[in-house]
């Protein structure tokens, strides 16, 4: 540590992402990247760019992306969004804008562990409730109040989506600002995107990491009533994003046709490698997003699995936390991806 | 303002940046950009970029740009730079790495207004020490202390470069961390990056939106001792940097003749330009930077040069603020853009 470093970040880590391994001898199910290539309508507007379009700085304010974001979202007009670079900077973003050093933020556990991160790097506090036995939002949860809350829906590393009035109930109840974390619903039978609508206190927010297969370019948006929003641009960096991000993530979201595609896919190979796991004796939550997470309490341990997976160069995540050390949280790749994963499982619980 | 803003933003009006019109119909000579395009190199790599790299996330450190970094300015390695979704990033997390809320900071008057906004945000006090008349350090200046000083040299919106030995000795006197930012040094004649291999509390930053023409990408790096990297890494979004802007600026620095080839071109047109202007009757300090402040007391004001140049499709940057306000600043554009300048001027000043 400098000597010029600050006493709140004397103990802060910082979020470990998970491995990026750059040698491509890996199949990478850690970090819930999607398995398909982006709308070929987005490389189509990559290729177009201009050395013009390099050399000026960027729209400042994004307006053609947040204007196409409010029209898919069903929100008026782009006033109630903001657009940033990546999903993590919209959350860091949330923070600064809304909460003081010493404040109190409410979130679940287990669920993204950023949260936490975000909360020490502010000098604030963070509440988890802990879910049930199933992973589902517990009593204790709809009493708690702070000034803003976190919550995934679907949850990571679960998978699980809470119904959905249980969400509209909490925001009708908590007091401070309600910022459901929607990174995965592309997958999800349902979303939150109305609430915004009804409550001035619900921020959505979104990333084009996973359904839109721009994790390389830093992409995430927040829907939220124009009073939240105007704390969003007031706060951020002037040229937040990025001429190239902006262009590409405008051509994902006019071809949603594709993405819905791909997703649709995806559904249907986590349904088939959900079985394949439970037939090996994994217990697996069924998950509406792009991954799940298998438990496992029989031998090797799921610490084993994850490093002998790793030696077969097959990524997946392991968490060494509580209620998490028994599970690996497996990305669904394409069908000959999870096929590999499943010989690879047989061939380690066998030896 | 929001119920749920924080009362420390509650007069924050945020950054305002040059004008950026879509319309392609102006001349700008506002943001400082650089008129020609940036290398064929970095065209190249962005061609060559696959959708594998898409659907990934970038390496979440961007080791090679660093690498390459350390290796132009001369540092150990990469472990001494830090590189950022634009300089603005890395001048925001440096005041998030190294200042407590109610610190005290100090920078010069006038000097790039984005330090002002950056502090406020924090919830810190920033001290501005006037310059001398002829805008060089004054002897207060020398005199102050506090827990970081942010220094522009050569110094925006004048185009000064202050003498190198008053810096040195400033980083010797100084308790605090001294942030050099070197947007514009491309243009100058000396720099300081020497400075952090030598002093424990020197920060030099670089941005690739001038001398490089990426403003598009948002690409700016620091170079400081270790421990000082450490931090930043340390509170920085786990991700900050997109896979393309880390490509483009590894092509940038590694065609380093390119720039400075169209580097010396501009200093070129600065000389003629700052010679016409000054026979125009304007005031105009010797600038090291990529920009003129054409200072002019006569009649129509200042002000109304500005409005009357925007209406014959130029843009330059007006600042209504003390000892700015009777002044242009004036992007070196191409031959042929400062020509049509100076032709409208000529129009303007006469009728």
């Amino acid at each position: 540590m400098s000597k010029f470093g600050r006493d709140i970040l004397r103990d802060v880590e910082g979020y470990t992402p998970g491995e990026q391994p750059r040698d491509g001898i890996y199949i990478k199910l850690n970090t819930n990247e999607n398995p398909y290539p982006p709308s070929p309508k987005v490389i189509e507007a990559l290729q177009s760019v201009s050395t013009e379009h390099l050399r000026k700085y960027p729209d400042p304010v994004a307006g053609a992306l947040r204007r196409a974001c409010a029209e898919r979202y069903g929100v008026p007009g782009e006033e109630w969004i903001i657009a940033g670079n990546g999903m993590d900077e919209i959350l860091a973003l949330a923070i600064r804008a809304f909460v003081d050093p010493g404040d109190k933020l409410i979130t679940v556990y287990p669920t993204y562990t950023l949260y936490d991160v975000l909360c020490q790097l502010h000098g604030c506090s963070l509440r988890a409730i802990p879910l049930d036995d199933d992973f589902q939002l517990s009593p204790d949860f709809f009493n708690e109040q702070g000034t803003l809350c976190f919550l995934t829906r679907p949850n990571a590393p679960t998978g699980i989506a809470y119904p959905k009035e249980e969400i509209e109930n909490f925001c009708k109840s908590f007091k401070g600002i309600v910022l459901i974390d929607e990174a995965y619903v592309d997958f999800a039978d349902d979303n939150c995107m109305d609430l915004p609508l009804q409550y001035d206190n619900v921020i959505v927010t979104r990333t084009f990491s996973k359904s839109y297969a721009l994790a390389g370019l830093r992409i995430g948006v927040a829907v939220a009533q124009p009073a939240l929003i105007n704390e969003f641009i007031k706060i951020k960096d002037s040229y937040n994003m990025n001429y190239l991000s902006q262009k590409a993530a405008l051509a994902a979201i006019q071809d949603n046709a594709y993405m819905e595609m791909r997703s649709e896919q995806i559904r249907k190979s986590r349904t088939q490698l959900r079985r394949q796991l439970l037939d090996l004796g994994f217990s697996v939550p069924e998950s509406k997003s792009n991954f799940l997470l298998a438990r496992w309490d029989g031998t090797p341990s799921a610490a084993v699995l994850f490093e002998t997976l790793r030696n077969h160069h097959i990524l997946v995540r392991y968490f060494n936390q509580p209620r998490l050390d028994n599970a690996l949280r497996i990305t669904v790749g394409t069908d000959e991806e999870c096929d590999q994963l499943i010989q690879a499982l047989k061939t380690i619980i066998a030896s």
